[in-house]
Order: C-alpha cells, then sequence, then structure tokens
C-alpha cells in the first residue's frame, strides 16, 4: 500500500534523506513538502529543500510551500549540527523549481480535508506550521491518517539542552498545543535515533561504496554532522532522526518495540523548557486527568532501516 | 476622515455597543467583523454580533468572518461579567446574515495587505486571532494602520485575577506576540475603563430616557454588567471597555492623556499569568533590550465619549 | 513610647540613615543589628554598619549579627545605587567593635522570644534572615510586635527590573514565606520612597547647612545614591526607603494615608521574578483564597520625616 | 570500619527500617534522629521515630531532634503510601523518650562541625532540614563526610507526579539549594529503589518466617505500602527506598554501578515542579557551565541489602 505524505521540515542534513525516501521509495508518494523554522536560516532550508528534490531528477513535480519562519513566541535559535548551511558547507546552484505561493498552513489543510483519512505528515521540524494549520482548521486532527513526529525525548537527555531535544526546545508551545489535539501520532525521539537511527562506520563504509550520485550526496551533506556526532559520541557514526521517522512511516514492521504513552511537553520552568514528559498509559489511572495520546517508538530495526536507505541511494 | 476598521470580537455585553459605533457613527466604515474566543461561548457570540448588526437595520452590509474558538494554549474560560449568553439573557431569534466562509484570520490578512495604511483593527477579545493572523502573515504588522487594543491593566488590579485584566488572561501568548510584533499600537485597558470608560448612574439614566429601539437595546444587554458592577465598586456604573475603544479610534481627540510606553505580557509565574508590565519609555535606558511598543491611554474624555454614545443610540 | 527595634540591613548608602535613627532617636531603643546580604559585598556591610554605629559615639553599645551572606536560593546581585563599597566609595578605618559569633536568626530568635509583644523589626534588607528565622521558630511571627519591610512596588515600575524593586528581587522566596507568615506587616515600598521618601534640593542644602560631623557624614555617604537618582529621574533628590521605614516605625504619625491589602511575591515568570501583587482587601470577595496580610503606606509626611533626620544629624 | 550517622527522616513505613539498619547494625554508630516534615502530619512522624528506636530496645540512647514541620515555601501535602499514621495504622504507647529541644538544623551543625570528616548523613526526606542547615551553616558541606539522598528519579517516571519523586517534589526549593550547596553527595533515586530496593514475595515471606519481634514489627508497618506496591505494579513488593540508602551507606559494596553526573532539580513549570534532571558528567563540556555534583546509583545488590536487613531483623 502506497503511504500519502506531507512532509514538514527544516532542511538540513538529515532531512533530506527523508526527503529522498518520500521521493523515491515506491511505497511513498510525497504529496508536498512544507517548509518550517529550525535548523538553519529559513531562506537557506527551502533552497535546501529544492536543491535535494532537483538531485533526485524529480524537480517541479512535487510542490513546496512556505511556512512559518519563526517559532509561535518567537524565540528561534540555530542548531550548531549541519553546518552553516545545513549542508556541511556544500554549495550548489539554486534549483529551477520555486516555491508556491500558497501558505504551507493552507497546503497542509487544504490537502488533509481534501483527503480525510488518506494523508500522513512527517512532521521533522518544530511543529509550528502543524500547530497553525490545526489552530486554523481545528478539523485536522480527525482526517489527517498518522503524525509521525520527530522530536523529544524518552527518559535521556537531550541533544540542545540537558532535558531538551531541539525541535521541541525550539518551539514548545507549538509542541503542547499539537501533543493535545487529538492527532493519531507516532513519536521518534532523539532517544530513539541514538538508539536504532544511527549508523555505524561499517554501514556509512558501504554506503560510500554505492558511489552513485545520492551515495555522494550522502556522504557530503552528512559531513559535519558526522564529525558532530564523533566528537560527541566518540563513535564514527551518523545519525538519522527524520530519515527513520520517514522509513518507519512508510514500512511500519521497522518498528520493533513501541508503547502507548501519555506525552505532554514543557513550556516553563528553569531546567526544563522543552522536555517531553513521557510515561505509560498504565499509570494513567494514577493521574487520571490525562489520556494516553501517542505511541511511541521503543526499538527500531537498524538494519532493516539502513537497507531501506542504501536501496533508494542506489 | 472616515476610520476604516474592522473588529474583532467576543460579542457579548459591551462588545456589541463598539459594534454600534463602527456600524453607525459617521466618520467610521466597519469592514469587517471577526469573531474571536472570549466571554461566552463561541456561536453564541458569532449569534450576538450577527444580532447587533442586525439591530442596527444593516443586517448583511457587513460581513462577519469566524476565528478561532480556542486561545493559542487551549485553556479557555469564560467569563461571568455578561450573562450565560452574554446578552444579560436577551433572547432573540438568529439573523438572517449568516457568517463567511472565509476564515477570520484570512480576512484580516486580505483586507490588511489590500489596502496597506489604511485599515485600524478595533481588538476587544483575546488577541488570539490577531497573532495568527501576524504569524501567517507579519507583513500585516506594517500594513495595518493602527492596532486598537482593549487588554491589560495599568498598574492596578485585574478583573480575572488580582493581577490580569481578562483579554490578556485568556491568551497571554496570544497578548505577547502581538506585543512584540511591530504594530502600531495604541492601548486601552481596564484601568483606564474604570478611570473614563464608565458611565455613572446620570448618564445611564439619560440613555434610558431616549427611549430608542437601541437605547432599550443598551438598557437590555447592559442589565447583567451593570448589575455585577454594583456588586463589585458599589456604585451604579456601566462599564465600556470595548466601546470607549473604538470611540477613541473614530475620534483620537477623545484621547486626554497618554504615553509612550514598553508593554509586555506575563506569561508564566504563580500569580501573574496575562499581567501587562508597562513602564515609561523615559526608562528604556535603563532597561535598554527593549523598545516602546505602544501607546497607552491614561485619561479619555468620558463626557465626549457618552455623547458619542448617546448620539448613536439617539 | 520608646520603640525597641531590630534593624535587619544591608549597610549601604541609606541602610546608615535608618541605623543612625535607630542609635540616636529619643524614642527609640536599638537593640540589635543583623546583617543580611543584599546592596554589596557582605564582608563591606558589616564593617559599614560598625562604622555607623562608631560614628555615632556609641561603638560597642548595640551588638551586630551575621545573617545568611547569600539568597534562599543563591541568586545574588549587587545593587548598583552605592558605589562599590556602598559608601560613596568614603574611605575609614574598620571600627573598634567586633560582629557577635551568634547567628543572626539566632538572635533574632531570641530577643523575640524572650520579650513577646514587645520588639519590632526594621527589615531594609531582602528578607532572607527574618525566613529563615521564622523557617528555624514560626512562634516569632505572632511574638514579635511588628514587621516594618522595606520592598516591592506598589502598582508602579520597579528599580532593579520594570517589575521589581531590589530587595524582593534579590530574594522573592524570602519575601513570599514572611508575607505569608501570619507576622504584623507594614509595608514601605519603593514606590512610596518616590513619593514621600525623597528629599529635594532644599532639604540636602539644609542637611549640608548643619555642618555637623553627621551632616558631613550624611553628604558622603549620599554622593552616590544623589548622584544615580539625578541620572534617573532628572532632579536632585536624595532617596531614604531605609530610613523612612525607621522613621514610621519610630513615629506612626508620620504615615498620612495607609490601606489593608493582599500583598504577594512571584517567584517565577520570565517578567514578573521578584514583583509584589498588591490589591485591597476589599477586593478579598473576589479572590476569597485570599486573606488582607498587610498594610501598606500610600502617603507619608515628608517633611515631618526630614525633620526627624535632621533632627538626629543636628 | 564504623560509619557515624544522622538520620534525617520524614518517619513513615521504610523510615524505619533505616532507622532500624543505623541504629542495630554493627558497622553503623547512629549519633542522631532529625524528623523533617514530608510524609505523614509531623508529630506523628516524632513518634513513629521515638517508637522504632524504643522497639530495638535503645530507646534514651539516640537523640531525637526536631526540625522544619513545613517546606521551605510553605505547600506541603501528605503521601498516601503508609496510611494515615506512616505506620499501617498499626497502634502504639507514645514511647518513653521524648525529643530534644535543640532543633534539629543546630543539632546537624552542632555535630558535623565538631566531627569534620567523620558524620554522614542519611537525607530520606524532604531536604528542607539539610537545606536551612547549609544556609545558617555553609561550611557544614565540605565538614560533612557525605550526603546519602533519597530522592528523585533517574530517567524514569516518579511516584508523585509523572514527573517527580515525593522528597523532590514536597520541597523542590531545599532540594535545589542542597544538589548545589557543595555536599559529597550519593543520590539513591526512586527509580533505583524500584530496580534494587524492593523485595519479592519470597524474601517478604523469609522474613515473615524469622518470626522474631523485629521482623513482626516489620510485617506489621510495611502492610499498606504492600498493598499500595500491589495495586500499583501488579507485584507483591515491599518497596526500601530509605533502608536501601542506609544500606549502602554502611556497605558501600552494596553498589553495584554507579556514574557521576550534573542533577539539578526544577522548581518551576507546569509538569515538571520537583523534577530531578539529571546527565552524566561526561556530557559536562556540552553544557560547560555545570560541574558533575554528585554520584548517582544506578544497580543495588538485592540480595545483599535483603541479607543485611534480615540479619538486622533477626
Amino acid at each position: 500500500m502506497t503511504t500519502r505524505l506531507i512532509i514538514d521540515t527544516d532542511t538540513a542534513g538529515d532531512d533530506c534523506f527523508s526527503l529522498l525516501l518520500g521521493l523515491l521509495h515506491p511505497k511513498a508518494k510525497l504529496e508536498a513538502v512544507t517548509i518550517c523554522n529550525g535548523n538553519v536560516d529559513f531562506d537557506q532550508q527551502v533552497e535546501n529543500a529544492l536543491h535535494t528534490i532537483e538531485v533526485t531528477g524529480r524537480g517541479g513535480e512535487v510542490p513546496v510551500y512556505l511556512g512559518s519562519a519563526r517559532p509561535l513566541m518567537g524565540r528561534w535559535q540555530a542548531a550548531s549540527f549541519h553546518g552553516s548551511n545545513g549542508m556541511s558547507e556544500r554549495q550548489f546552484e539554486p534549483a529551477k523549481q520555486r516555491p508556491e505561493s500558497k501558505h504551507a498552513i493552507d497546503a497542509i489543510i487544504d490537502l488533509v480535508m481534501a483527503n480525510p483519512g488518506e494523508i500522513s505528515i512527517i512532521a521533522q521540524a518544530p511543529l509550528t506550521n502543524i500547530a497553525l494549520a490545526f489552530l486554523k482548521e481545528p478539523k485536522i486532527a480527525k482526517a489527517l491518517k498518522h503524525l509521525w513526529i520527530m522530536g523529544g525525548t524518552d527518559h535521556a537527555f537531550g541533544n540542545i539542552t540537558p532535558m531538551a531535544e531541539f525541535n521541541f526546545f525550539v518551539d514548545p508551545e507549538a509542541a503542547k498545543i499539537v501533543l493535545g489535539a487529538g492527532f493519531n501520532i507516532t513519536l521518534s525521539t532523539w532517544t530513539l535515533t541514538l538508539k536504532s537511527g544511527s549508523f555505524d562506520a561499517a554501514t556509512v563504509d558501504a554506503i560510500e561504496k554505492l558511489d552513485t550520485p545520492l551515495s555522494r550526496f550522502y556522504m557530503q551533506v552528512t559531513e559535519t554532522p558526522r564529525r558532530v556526532a564523533f566528537e560527541r559520541y566518540g563513535e564514527t557514526i551518523s545519525t538519522h532522526p527524520d530519515s527513520l521517522t520517514c522509513a518507519m512511516a512508510i514500512d511500519e514492521s521497522l518498528i520493533l518495540e513501541s508503547a502507548a504513552v501519555v506525552v505532554d511537553v514543557e513550556v516553563g520552568g528553569d531546567l526544563s523548557r522543552g522536555h517531553s514528559s513521557v510515561y505509560p498509559a498504565r499509570l494513567v489511572e494514577r493521574w487520571p486527568d490525562r489520556d494516553a495520546n501517542a505511541r511511541i517508538v521503543r526499538t527500531a530495526d537498524t538494519k532493516g532501516f539502513a537497507n531501506m536507505m542504501m536501496s533508494v541511494l542506489a
């Protein structure tokens, strides 16, 4: 069965490979790309997305819509993971394809409401666009087939503060709105990325040896994040939060372990802004004011994911 | 000179009289009414607005657009001031005019962007709609002629908590976004309402004696809030936060005293959520990270305002 | 009637003149001085207090006890008002009198519990010591005759942030504990200081012309704060938050206008940390979870206060 | 080597068995018991502690000092784990031994400062007393040999809110003060209790079969918490947060796995008040404003702990 996708992306680093999976995997149909504030300068992210589409030879086939250039409360900050342009300083000409004039939140609303129960969203950026689309048209919460969120942590340290993952930290108000909106949600956390969404040195070598245009694109774009990961974790790994999320949306059998949970996001606090509070649904009777609102992925099939990625890059 | 207006309203009680001024004052041209969550049930507010237009005999002439039925973060609560239906329990048939299908935030964006420097907004509800319109199209901040905000307090106690006025309390995140957006803002606070926007018993009597359809409408709609005000302040007064704001927008000479200020809204804190922090622009050099962002009205011409109201009700 | 006093002080600038009033006014009996973190370096404050006692010729007669060198939560910051040593850079030899070994909070507890209903405290620093004394011995709340607090604002801007006065800002947790402890409290705010506790140029001239050792001490110690006040407020004024508070404790007829209020302190929030929320007791029925817990002074007799000060300096 | 101990306790349920270990284990010398607000009514806790000492036959040998009957900020709430009297409703006569008149914080300060490097504290209640002792005499942080804290969670859900463990939740300000004070700290979390500090049904049976006065005392006191644990976790387990902490202090070889960490406590936030933020010291270079300030125990020797407990109960 084909998965019809919107990818909401702050295109930099691994965002690109999620786009590749959506564009090229035989079981995916990428209907739209929507750009959200996040990793790097907004306009740069737009060019990164358009360039990635062009690299696949499908330039002009998938529309790109511009969303919110800032988080709800306006306190944007860049990620430091992917180099200043989000592409490990790889230089490229602007793609021929240009963004659409329709706003991303209208693109989301129109696509979802015109195809109830058909469309899934991969939300791999701060959740500003998704929150705004929901606030404008609350009915999308039930009309959307599935919302795949890359964000938060699962009882482990974060990547931007000790308690927070980047996407939730940059726009915690948006994350809180979306998690409380009633969407059918799967949560793919930074904790999962470290456990199941990272390629070891052997896998990266195997990708390099493919020696295709897309494998060369992979090696270039991941250069800075691979170096940062090495500095942080002491291993030659390539982390894939976004493309793992997209891969699981395309092939749910990649999910090996998951649980129904109550998840919410802290918007206040000195230490905790952006922290994802997660607890198992079986504890709901102890804190009865909350219902389970997401499925969290605890383990994914790293090898299966790597195989999917290599088949697309080949 | 005619003032072209959009009134963003959670129509209940005094909201109606602001609509009357916009609809009937010779110097005002009401281009659109947009409905925002606030005082009472959202659908009831819509009917209250449509009914008020109908009462003036101008049903169908001014479009009504539906905005956000909840504050950004979702924690709506009703005001207790105006009776359960916001009209002092006055019953009426639904108006013939029905709301438009275009969303309020698109109505605001389209009107403002099509008429740069021409349109003013009276924001007399929580600022959810204005914030969402700005987040979707940041250019409205500079294209709007003037934003008249009824909200906040001016170094005095509030009406919903000791530190907060209702509109800012219900959606403090929206208020903070709007105050930081770069609009040309005049702030008409609850403190000003108590000082300059309240009619004493003699004025209410004079209105009653007009004995016109609109003066009877006035007496009916204000019945509950007049009783609540009496219980709270021990005087027979009728408070007019919204219509005072609209009156000043139509005739700026009603502003007797004002000051350039730095104003922001507290979104956290145990006591302070929704509190409007206000300080004079001359202190900006002491706290140099902030610029003056609004004009606050300190005193208005109560008699002139009452005269304007009576001329419209007559 | 003689007022038996403990002065809790972060001795710098006007703290000194409060000590002078307590030491020299015929109706005051200063039983102890306790030092609290606040304006400048803790050890410097101790020397400032001992030196001030020595200047009056009463060295060794009033014991000085050391309290907490940090606020409860540890985030101390200096005031910038009084020069680096808190004495407008006036240099002096260490006094002969040395501090006692007993801790300030034990000194407070022992004096108050041994003289129930007899002792009043002038709290003119952050409230750390008072809070700690109360936490160790809650009975002091009822055994103390009166707690005179210099702190907070009264619906006006602050002196350290737009919303907060220095003493409450430096230790808001302590202020909240003390205001909720059940003491018999009079609140003397920074707003009152600006209204009724500031000497104009003529008064300062008159003090200078006294040409006594204490008037010369006054002119030296106030030099920096007078210059800062001039820069801030554009007038040659000398502000006396602490000595006004002490003066009112010695002679309550200096209080011209006051009100029963509910007062609390914000410990959270982005803008509001340390803000004193104040509202009139008559509104308690609207927010029934709180009782009136302080008398706030709205106007004091500036001329009477100046006369008291001049009589002591003469 | 004998471990000289102060046990700071909100005596209810497992607190008792920690006292038994301190009183009866040959390698422990219990110098003082200090009572802190926490599980149940303060006076009841005092009686529970005195009774537990009496049950061992050592009544009158170990002094009991009264500390703070409320958390710093005053928001006490009871735990629901141990029955209304904290002893599974077991009734007993008041012990002959009565509490000392010296305050617990002075007892702590005096003992620690008189025996630098010699005394360890088991802090198995909210950290109010320890915080107050430190605020009065900051030198205890370096003079204390070791501070063993039962509190917080280690990247897992809490027992009083989804994000917080009871002791840290009841007085998060005290916990934050203590964790930042510079003590030599070992942290024994609720997460560790669930992993390594719980006795299974077989162990509880073995204790029951000892059939000594102390084993009968154990069965009676643990009755309610065992039932609550069964309802919550679906297993017949007896949880021992406090006595496990004391056991590790007496015999460090019970610690099987530990790590140097940065740990802090959230005092604000809607979801997170009382949450213990923990991250490994190796990440300090990413968040360089903080130093490792505790050793956290990740795994303890449950069997060894059970053996120690049984030897004491036998």
